[in-house]
């Protein structure tokens, strides 16, 4: 067991210090880590990204577009940098921005911006849950106070309250400016928590999360009220044009929509459409977001409709969208780049990434939804993809 | 528009082809595309896993362990690569996996292993869709005849039935050896379904999808009936080790899980852990997993016990990992690298990658599970996270 | 304390036994008593539906109809006895019925037929709660006849096993004939249980109850594998009848019905109708079903079309109603009697009763859901309906 | 089918009427009607209640009690009436009345009280949508006067949105008194939705009700929002009294909840309790509810602990209980006199109602629950139950 332990150094980022780590590896292990040792990025830039650094992952990266997006704050036509080792998926959200540009592009919008941490508070009785809920409120002022004065930008909305049995579950939802926000508001409500507790008259416990906030997970309490950007994405595709491009009507393709979504009433998911996760998780790893909050941020409201002229109205709405242009993995090399790629780095530009994004995720949905109803799917995977096995 | 049009070549691999692309969004854009460009893998391996190449996501890894795992498949010591961009992670699996080493180790178990295409098909009622259940049930072995020409590996294990309305859903469920297998049950799938439309004796219609086995979206029918491997990663925590390594009681560990499982179910979450995204996300990044599975692969049943000693029993059931060791990303430079390490790579060490990733989520719900009761948690942030909006 | 126990006598059903609680009960409270304690009934008939007889709540029953139906069990023209209390229920269900027999009926179909108990097994560990699932499979046959020896007509059809951590759920589904059977399956399945721990070679524990039959509480899984009888009711209305006797256009139906659907997905319901409760809750009632069921037996898919012809195809797919023509609550004096009237007291008949039960659902969806685009609906509960308050 | 339509008279409700009626349900029937033609209520009370009166069912009625508890606004001990022809459930519910009343009552708090209707407002964009949405905040003091112009008791208290698509759906949530309200919000939300239509200097659309305040349907938005009353009962039973009264040690009894609780998270119900649809039903039966309430009265959030010292700490949340004392049924002849055994008829009452009802529902779980572990389950119904097929 000692053998294995993993060398570590006072700077820890030091060439000598991985080095040491990467040997420790070779020699236990029968990976010659020659790929992974090979990096352009500085590892004097990874302190508060990754402990421990050993190397790189390479991410292949595709470009799709242009993507025309009629935004109200992306504007115009974008080259999207996708990171995937899946044979297709670069292909199939291409398509669909073509058809998505011909039919003269996506209009976006951002209904809500939210970041929360959701404290529980536990005491002897319901009554007694109940009276510190009346106090929260009563309090909301000062809770906020103390709350902000541990962030420059982020800002106390509101607090949410749940009760149940002798516990008062909360939701302290925070507006974050670029940043994501998990780590702000974390340390925000801790804050706010520390002055409750020693400002509520009678005593009582606290956890900083009940799982109410559902970091990383994904649940319906964040679908229906927001974590990070609620955003949408619409378009109205002329029938001839669907049927010219993808090879179906818009007919079918609403009987066939109509199908999924009884499938994913019945099966039960956090999601009617078909596959936000595959182009979010792409632009999520070529953009230095988080890309574990692929679990939330996937979550998916589909709603379609068939014009009487036989036209079709698609949108998605992602109610759950944590992303950032500032802080976390934004600013590595190959992250930085990519987000420059779509003019999105940097301060003030996180609603633009969010409509970009959605934009993104729907043209991928009109895409692989016609290519299921053309019978077009199996064909592309056998082109595009490794059917080896 | 015309400008934005991305440029193509017949070998699309080539280094002409690549540069041309790297100009093109040079040209377009304000990103220098320097560390995009700067990677150490052929491209020539690239096709089947990415169109329209650009360059690489440069992902730092970090690396945890040793884990100390007792399963059926992987026994012994590992060395974990984490790829991430978010502080504070690899430094929390550590100290995960260091308890559980001083525990003893964690105990894995591969329950279950199938992977499904979901078609749906229609008719005029719901009599002809329940005679129509009923001739696939009689069916059975000509269906899965059909289906498996188009594999080596995977072999049809059964088709469930879910009837509503004229409809009839179903779920082809394979088992498909190393590979994760959604592209090989697609094809055979649709080969089926060709089968099926030939040889019976009426009229009917069939989708390939009908979101009933919610491919890159978490369900609960995936999680009642397996996607990908069902595994367990099992421990028993002395109560004093507990105390002395991460600084909180095992009652209160316990009062603390059971207010996150209420706040889980309130809050209707796919998971009543803590944070399995984060430790599957760096482990798919960092072995070539097609990382938008993680919407699903996320998907985590937690069970505790204090027991009457005051030990602390603690599992994770992962009930739809979809992972590979074989196809896919897996055999890519660095993502290669990274399963060798593991000692993962290549043919029948599917459920080896299986055992090891359960593992790896539990040591992560112990240290986050742990620092949220001991109020660690903001401090472990500010300390190796970016905290600065 | 002592004054308000309850009198009970050795033959608690007798004149005088009643009589005593009466009287216990005029004494300790202001009730009269005096209705509650007019009935027709034969107390004698009670044991094994009641304890502590006191008296009987009279619920007024309206009648609606005729409802064409034409099912596989069910054929022709019922009367349908509603009991309720409710002002509009019985006007509205009528109304539907009206518009479904000039559409030339309701077709009705029962897809499947099964009662489950749901045993959960606890062990050790994860390997050895697998090593159980398989001894289950192997024995089913000897598991299966231990379970019939108490019931002659319960026949175990299959046990479905969800493992999770070092626990396996179960479900022993059994067909039941025309017992709804939930005691059925509990004595069956404690036999069976009894057999299995006797028999089994090592330790195990078990709960003849895990919740994963979910009895009188809605759920998924019994939504997906069917608790009672699932039973689809179907109908395509002429977009001319609907508009002579709705008031409204078939489109504009439709839409509104798309829009309650994405309502109820984001709602999060069992149920993406509207309010098949009302329907089933009269019925239950009136005809002696366990009416606590309506839980369960309220779920619901809707499915609709709007056909190219603006005909509108409707159908509701009820895959959890849990009812009976025998045993229970059926024999008693007004519940066999309103059976009669719709043909449905005793043996062989509880097929046909759920044909009905179905339609009449269907007809109640689409008076409502007309009534809500028409604004008629405020209006129709300002006529026949209480809006004192 | 001509003979088969129901006779009416101009009053509906007059001897004639009914007569009619009950004779040509004879005719055309086999049921001889005797017993649900023989009732004491007086059918000029009915109108409001039901229409095409034919008779009524008699349900019997068993009492249970007494129930002690400690309420806010019920205080004291109780005889409860349960209208039900279930065998056991006035036993099981009475067995755990005794053992709560021994362990010194239950304490019941009402946490929040409103009803709601919930218009969906459609747009030609999102865009559109979120207008809308601000404008709807900036008049809320003009839409609350509209809607409170239809009811003297009702109040407006908010408007909660969610966005999606296009569309926007509300819920629109009032305060109601004594009533249970379903009439009076529509009614007051259909005189907003008219004051809204009006003055909204833009075109819109709306349905009365979107699905979101899923009337007569469980869901999450209610049960983590509220629907009619939210309701505490907690309790802390000392060990040596479970052991005695129950036969079971709390250890068991709380390992046993544990794991029904894994059960119902996997099989996702609405209730991670027993079966408090049983003693609702009975009590909404019994006191003039409306039944089909049962659909969303009985979800339950439950909470237990086991304390240090053995003891159990036990909490059902009753989220979304629909109940009157005035209006609705509750003035029938039976129904009003079992509202008077529990002192609850009128205006002012409906809290304490809710408080019996929840201390009723607490009872019944652990008395099921005991009963599961100590096997005492399927013994009782044979000795009360019909378990004769």
């Amino acid at each position: 067991m000692t053998d294995l332990r993993i060398p570590r150094e006072d700077d820890d980022y030091a060439p000598t210090a991985i080095e040491g780590r990467q040997r420790h590896v070779r020699e236990h292990t029968d990976s010659p880590l020659e790929h992974v040792a090979s990096y352009s990025l500085d590892p004097t830039t990874l302190p508060g990204n990754v402990e421990h650094f050993l190397g790189v992952a390479q991410v292949p990266i595709g470009v799709a577009g242009p993507l025309l997006v009629d935004g109200e704050h992306a504007q115009g036509e974008f080259l999207v940098p996708l990171a995937t080792t899946e044979g297709t998926l670069v292909a199939s959200y291409n398509r669909g921005m073509k058809l998505c540009r011909e039919a003269g592009g996506i209009r976006t919008t951002v209904l809500d911006d939210r970041m929360q941490r959701a404290p529980v508070f536990s005491f002897e009785s319901a009554r007694e849950a109940r009276d510190f809920a009346a106090w929260l409120e009563e309090n909301f002022d000062s809770i906020a106070a103390a709350a902000e004065e541990t962030t420059s930008s982020g800002k106390l909305l509101d607090i949410q309250r749940f009760s149940v049995s002798k516990l008062l579950y909360t939701r302290f939802n925070y507006s974050t400016g670029d940043a994501a926000g998990q780590n702000m508001t974390g340390k925000a409500t801790f804050a706010a928590c520390a002055w409750i507790k020693q400002n509520y008259p009678r005593e009582l416990h606290f956890l900083l999360e009940g799982q109410f906030a559902t970091d990383k997970k994904t649940s319906v309490v964040n679908m229906l009220h927001t974590r990070g950007k609620r955003v949408v994405a619409e378009i109205t595709l002329p029938a001839a044009l669907v049927e010219e491009q993808m090879h179906v009507s818009t007919d079918k393709l609403y009987a066939a929509r109509m199908r999924g979504q009884l499938g994913s009433i019945m099966s039960v998911t956090n999601n009617n459409g078909n596959h936000s996760a595959n182009g979010l998780t792409a632009m999520f790893i070529a953009t230095g977001q988080d890309v574990a909050n692929v679990a939330e941020s996937s979550a998916l409201y589909g709603f379609s409709e068939l014009l009487p002229n036989g036209d079709f109205y698609a949108s998605v709405t992602l109610p759950s969208l944590i992303i950032a242009t500032y802080g976390g993995g934004t600013g590595l090399a190959t992250q930085r780049e990519c987000l420059e790629v779509l003019g999105c780095y940097g301060s003030g530009k996180v609603l633009k990434l969010a409509e970009i994004m959605a934009a993104t995720v729907l043209a991928g949905e009109l895409s692989l939804g016609s290519a299921v109803v053309a019978e077009e799917w199996v064909e592309a995977h056998d082109k595009h993809g490794r059917n080896r096995p």
